[in-house]
């Protein structure tokens, strides 16, 4: 029986900071998703999107709805979405009108350029969850495999616990 | 609904070997799970067992025996394995006897002490499956979730490929 | 022969840069200059004073003068300070009036906590320079032993050049 | 004034240890070091010649011969041999007779593909030791610069120190 694809939809958010010294600043870059996965030395059939460059306090009801419109419309089943933490529980309530899909939103609380980062455990547990859970939108942080409609961010404990 | 609490039992393997330069070798040493974990920053419910510090080409059937007791005799149905890759396998199947829990064995293909391992990616693989998965034996290696009674490892390749 | 001891001053710069999720941005936090040591297995006599946390674009002139009066008044002739690399050049005028002491300016183009920085070689040339070379005022980056007096960082290149 | 170009000649050791898999043991690989001065943002002239893959306990006299005849037939008279720690002083003496160049010898106590490790601190240091110091033979680990005529490795305190 063959693997089922993944799709991974990458939107920004901290997982995907770098520093740039010229500015003086950090900004969203070219998202590292696809050199944590050959590090992770991922054979599992899989796509990448590089859908928009956003800390997740920017997105819109338009960034959201296109994001909804890109999974509806990709063959895969399965859905990775890496997403800034601050708006991923919006996101998840949009993305679960979508049916037959298992649809996993994840980030990264340190970017993953990071030496210290939770990003490659995060993205493990998306990958893991996206072929093991039923259909539904479903969100991996801090070690857990949370209900997408059912958590929320404490943003200064800096934490998702369910709600 | 409170979170269901994870049982990490260590055996040892490639993921906890360490470089000892007075040795001029590297040997498995102090599991580095925990550290991983607070990294990772997991804050679902766990506790880790150091049961053993093997390669897994050296673990008995009397080693395998003593995993499968000190998983069946815990109060965690949810259970993460670290194991060593290359009979991995063959543990799986002395493990599938026990009803009732969701256990998952997980290894690396490089040392979790490496700048570029698959160690965090694979134990976060893990963490989501315990939770996400039906009771009964996987593995999560390579990006795949895999039923832990149809898989092998194919040790040229360097990687797990379904039976 | 005693090893001569080695004093190190941190002031901040990009070499200490923290992401703060909570904030959505990050900062000069603790100084990872220790651990960086730790790290590198340094046996070599040293002290860290942690004098201040800046961004070098805002050091002021009281801030040069309180660097300049703490080097002074150590028993160290042998001094490390890490700084920001905008105004790197400006603060070794200031010092280049300590006699009788070797004093090394270096900094980091992307933060010591990043996986891939120039931090621990840049510190290493740092340690070696003081101990190396002859009393004055010297500046240890982009692979380059620079005289303190004769170099500029060109930004957009994003490196130091010999004026 | 143009800097002075720097001839790094790379002889194996473990900074250069890697770990296969298909083996369940590691070996000295492909050098990282070319890497490791790409990551440190070099910028000063120079150039690598991977000239043998060995434990630093194998090399014979004739490797020794072999090192040095390269290094005094090179143009450049600023000089890092990337090394083995075991037998580093060995080599430094015949390196010694070598006249007008400043050779530094430098290797790791953990491999440099390790997430810890001194390697790129301590290459940074023979950087700068070979910039700054006069000419002659040098050792430059656990954060030292040590005359390399002075000063042999405690083997169980995984340290140099001076004689």
């Amino acid at each position: 029986m063959p693997l089922a694809p993944i799709l991974v939809v990458t939107t920004g958010g901290t997982i995907d900071k770098q520093y740039f010294d010229a500015l003086s600043e950090y900004q969203i870059a070219e998202s590292v998703i696809e050199k944590l996965l050959r590090v992770s030395r991922v054979a599992h059939p899989f796509r990448v999107v590089e859908l928009m460059r956003k800390d997740s306090l920017e997105l819109t009801g338009e960034d959201r709805a296109l994001i909804k419109a890109a999974i509806a419309a990709a063959p895969e089943t399965r859905v990775v979405v890496t997403h800034g933490t601050d708006t991923m529980t919006e996101t998840a309530k949009v993305l679960a009108a979508i049916p037959g899909k298992t649809i996993v939103l994840v980030g990264a609380l340190a970017p993953a350029r990071f030496a210290e980062s939770d990003a490659p455990f995060n993205l493990g547990m998306a990958f893991a969850c996206c072929q093991a859970a039923s259909p539904g939108v479903w969100i991996t942080m801090n070690g857990s495999v949370f209900d997408g409609l059912k958590v929320r961010k404490d943003r200064e404990a800096g934490k998702f616990a369910e709600i």
